[in-house]
C-alpha cells in the first residue's frame, strides 16, 4: 500500500486518523470519521470516501446502506500528516440522522443547550428502515 | 463545567474530541486540533479557540506565540456529540508552517506524492523565532 507515504498512520491512535469530508460546492463541513491506512488506500482508489468504522471494526463504505457517497474528487493531508479532508460530492444527507452535515447543532450563548440550524433532508427511518 | 452537556467526552480517546476549525468567511477548514473538556470550555468562556497540545499535555490557546489567535463566531457539535467545529476568524495563518490553512498539500493522481497548493503567508521563523 501507498498511503502510508501521504499520511503518517503511526501518529493516530490504534492507527486511526481523523478524516475530514468538506462539500466542494459550498464549503460546508460534512462530517469527520476515522481512517486507517486500508480505508485511505481504498478511497484513493475507489474515488468515493471509505472509512474505518470503530464500532464494526471494519470498512466502511460510506453510502452502501443509505446510497448517500460521497464522490472524493481532491484528497489532502495536513502539516502534520496525521489528519485527512476529502473534498466531496455529497450525494443525500452526510449524517445518519437525516441532515446534510453531522454538525446540525449549535452550541447556545448560555453554553449548555444546543440549537438544530439545519433543515432535516431526509428521514432516516426511510433510508435504514425502521 | 457545562461543557459536558454540550459534547461527550466519554467517547473520546483519553477524554480528547477532535475539534475543526473552519473559516466563517470563505468555509476553509483551517486545521484539526484537539480538546478535553477543560478547552472547550474555555474557548466557550473566553471565546477564542483553546485547544489541548497532546505533546504539551496542556491547554493551548492558540495563537499565544504567533498572535494568529481564532476568533470563535460558532460552536458545532456533530450528531454523536463526539467532534466540535469551530467556526471561527482567523487572525494571519492558522499553520505553524506559514499557510493560511493546514491542509495546504493535496494528494496527487500517482497517490504517492504531496504537491503544495496554496500560498506561504508568512514565514515561519518570522512568526515563532530561529
Amino acid at each position: 500500500m501507498n498511503s502510508n507515504i501521504v499520511a503518517d498512520f503511526s501518529r493516530g491512535v490504534d492507527g486511526l486518523l481523523p478524516a475530514i469530508a468538506q462539500d466542494e460546492a459550498n464549503g460546508e463541513v460534512l462530517m469527520m470519521a476515522w481512517m486507517n491506512e486500508e480505508a485511505l488506500q481504498a478511497t484513493l482508489d475507489e474515488g468515493y470516501a471509505v472509512y474505518y468504522s470503530r464500532s464494526r471494526k471494519s470498512l466502511w463504505r460510506k453510502g452502501d446502506t443509505s446510497g448517500h457517497r460521497q464522490k472524493v474528487s481532491q484528497v489532502r493531508v495536513d502539516c502534520d500528516q496525521d489528519c485527512i479532508l476529502l473534498k466531496v460530492n455529497q450525494i443525500g444527507a452526510a449524517c445518519h440522522e437525516g441532515y446534510r452535515t453531522c454538525f446540525f447543532r449549535k452550541v447556545d450563548d448560555d453554553k449548555q443547550t444546543l440549537t438544530i440550524v439545519e433543515e432535516r433532508l431526509v428521514d432516516p427511518n426511510d433510508v435504514y428502515g425502521k
